[in-house]
Order: structure tokens, then sequence, then C-alpha cells
């Protein structure tokens, strides 16, 4: 069963953004972290089952950075949770689906993820998260 | 409690668009609707407590559409569950947020919503969605 794990959102000031989602809209702020891999500090919003990410880069060279610089702030990504990210994969390279990570990737939580390439899916750019590892 | 309803994703084929959602990545398919009002047709994806839905324009005049024709298909809005949908569009009106509808609208069902301008949320149009009546 597949299900939003988060939306991810580019902002260029992250106090600024949480004027709007935190202090004017009401959701809960959970933590502020620093990826330093993916060169982007992140608020995370509670949002039910699922969570709102507001990325700010931290350099000018990140994908996030260059979004940003290219189409404004905005929706980035949606993140959905797979049982079987492997085998998900595996059905998606049947489909002549392009990822963007052939093998999945560990975050800093030992957690597997995947990218989708925005060109197999109509424009949006889609991560695949297994919860379970 | 704030929950995603939904997240709107704008397509030009809503069949082709379905090879991916469903067919390869493994969504159910819930239901396909044609909403007369906003000229779309919109299929409706399951996604744990949200869904995902697939707008294709049926003409080439209506929001999505002009939407699709500038930006391509991608993400086009994120739909939030508010308990109180009045004193939500209230509250916003105090930190001077933009409002696309000042006061609710009814869908098809009796249900109460309206949508956030972008130039108030760093880029992103939100609707909001009161599950009560």
């Amino acid at each position: 069963m597949i299900k939003i794990n988060h939306i991810a959102i580019v902002v260029s000031d992250l106090e600024e953004a949480q004027n709007f989602w935190v202090q004017a809209l009401g959701m809960p702020l959970q933590r502020v972290e620093q990826v330093e891999s993916e060169a982007v500090k992140v608020a995370f919003l509670a949002a039910g089952e699922a969570e709102i990410e507001l990325l700010q880069p931290t350099n000018e060279e990140s994908g996030v950075a260059r979004y940003l610089q290219k189409r404004g702030g905005g929706l980035h990504h949606v993140c959905l949770e797979v049982a079987d990210i492997t085998a998900t994969l595996e059905r998606l390279r049947a489909y002549e689906i392009e990822l963007n990570n052939e093998m999945p990737r560990y975050n800093e939580q030992g957690r597997q993820y995947a990218f989708i390439h925005p060109r197999s899916t109509g424009g949006v750019l889609v991560e695949l998260y297994q919860t379970n590892r």
C-alpha cells in the first residue's frame, strides 16, 4: 500500500516560509535539520501521517539551488512510501521508467530511497522511500 | 490537525499518465470523474489517508489548461484538510495572506474549499478543504 511520506517545497528563506506555514496556517513545526549531503536546511511540518518539508538550499550548486534559481520557490517533489523499494524499482524498470537512482541510496537514518526521473512521470519528481529496512 | 487531503498533478493525457501511476507504480485507481465546473477530467489514486489526483484539462481556457500550456505537466497544488475553514481563512487574512477565494466555495459534494494565492505561500498553490460541513 503506497502512502504519501512527504511533499517537499523549495523556499529561498526558511524563516520567511515559516511565517506562512507555521505562524499563519498553524502547521506544527517538528524539527529543523541540516542535510549536508543534499546541501539543504529542512523544516519538517506535521501533516497527519505525512509531512511537509520546506527545503532551503545552503549553497548555489545543489540540485535544489538550481531548481530555485530556474523556477522560483514551489512544489519540488513528492515522496511515496513503498513496502519493498527494490521490487518497486525492478517493476519500474520493466515498464522502462527512467530512474535517477538505479539502486536505492541510504539516508542518514539508514532508510532506503530512490528518485524517479520527471521525464517518465509526466513532469513530477517522485521519490520512493522504504520505511522498513 | 491539518492533514494532506490530496496532491494534484496536471497531465496532458489521463490514459498515458495512468501507465506510470497505476500500471507501473501500482497505485490503485479509485475512480475517474468529469468535473464540469473546473473543466477537468480527474483520476483519483488512493495514497493512504490522502489521494493523488491526476487532472486533465477538457478545454483550452481553464486555469489548469493554461498551467499545462505554460509550464507543462507536473505538480499543480496541494490540498490540506482543516477542521474549520472559515476560522482558517479569517486567521490567514489577519496575517495578510492573499486568498483566491475570500469566502469558501462549495464543491459538488457540498464540501467547502478555498484556494490561497501562491504569492503568499512562496510559490505553492494551496487548497484548503473542510471535511465536516
